[in-house]
């Protein structure tokens, strides 16, 4: 038996710590669970085609070709799916902040097809999300980087509201507090009745 | 003619009474008003199978299971409408914390299915209903309590947005003040102009 | 080739000036934008019908009619970008308040006849929005109107992030600061790939 959850965060909440921790937790309980990244199958998949991983640019350009790109990656990763044992994450965003605007990572085709049984957000304080991003990018952590991460946050929240509605499955949220990423691993695994 | 209006409430909103209050204002002014409640016909509908009522031990065994049972519980319900005359109710919840995530009480193939032509959202601040809550529970109100309020009250409007878009009807929210429940009855029969 | 966006704002964010002034702008770079305002033609097709054009009567006694007449809508809108060329913009609304509640602007329907490649939320500060309001109605600034203001930018996001899902398109919030509307203009026309 296979199950699959979709884990998603904005950039600074350290969603791949914690997915990594949920796998090293979940081993140690005799659970084996496996972590696909959406962006690196993407990734895989444009170099197929011969184009570059300029995704905005992409999205400008042709709509059409990135749902049937989006489509594709979500058969290559359920194909994945069937042939592994244990709990499968599905790594990826909710909400994409672009100079185009909000994208959703998890459009109703793709989601569909995905068939998972629980969203889980991966948040953070918006002041911690704003440091972490500061180290990484050398810039200065400001008001108005705090307003724009509010609101990354807000709009991965209504998404998944969608995602909801729209397949039945839950939304969890687990805060990821600064130094304490397993405690956000342990509250994920709880909710898969693993812990 | 029959019309079906869907209203929620996470727990202290009081909705309930609202509820109450709607079906007897509107005998007053000599329209009737059927609830029904979402709950009692799915605790039914799981006695028939022999499965106990712990609704959230099911969802972390059998979404399939529980898509089958919401599908079978909309049936249900969809037929005593039919032979319904007025205006019925459908008491029931937007978002449900648990300890899986925010279940959707409402997902797209049961709306669909239930045709409502409004979902009302019953609401309070949420210190009071900290206060409520903690009255049941013999709990301490806390900081902590009131931000969990405060994020189920979101999870609820997030939820009921996919709704309307899904469906065209309307949310209406309807604020239950302390003291002045008949006020949030009120405003619920205006949204239908019965008042 | 055409490209057809949606832009919205709720009453008080001068939506309509940014449209104006991203037609403006673009006509200045070389490229044609067509504004299309989805209530005009609701009350053409209407007035086909012989039915007065009080919208909020109508939801009341018939939202069968009303699913009819938003899918006409937007087959002749739909039909009218077929003869355009450069960007279109159907310039309409998220989410209506109403004493019916808040109405989705775009439901499913609808926004997949459309095909938008870009969902665009003119907004501006609540207080901002309040006193533009105050202005056309004669109306005093209070509290209370501040707090239905952020209702509804929040509701107008909720749908907007529902649409986004349905649809696999962005959404794109362009602010309208006080005196700075070719800001918002450009913001759109950048997020368009034209600046």
């Amino acid at each position: 038996m296979n199950r699959t959850i979709i884990v998603t965060g904005i950039p600074g909440t350290g969603k791949t710590t914690v997915c990594n921790l949920v796998e090293k937790l979940a081993k140690e309980a005799g659970v084996k669970v496996n972590v696909l990244n959406y962006g690196t199958v993407t990734v895989e998949t444009l170099q197929k085609y011969g184009k570059s991983v300029d995704r905005d640019a992409m999205r400008k350009t042709d709509l059409d070709f990135q749902r049937k790109l989006q489509k594709e990656v979500a058969e290559i990763i359920s194909e994945r799916i069937k042939q592994l044992s244990g709990i499968t994450i599905i790594d990826t965003h909710m909400a994409i902040r672009t100079p185009g605007g909000y994208m959703p990572g998890l459009p109703n085709h793709v989601m569909q097809f995905l068939k998972p049984e629980m969203f889980v957000l991966v948040e953070a304080r918006p002041s911690e999300i704003s440091s972490r991003r500061m180290k990484d990018a050398n810039r200065k952590r400001d008001d108005a980087m705090e307003e724009a991460v509010k609101d990354e946050l807000l709009f991965s929240r209504l998404m998944a509201g969608a995602c909801a509605v729209l397949t039945g499955a839950p939304v969890k949220v687990a805060v990821n507090a600064e130094g304490k990423p397993e405690e956000a691993a342990r509250e994920i695994l709880r909710a898969l009745g693993v812990m």
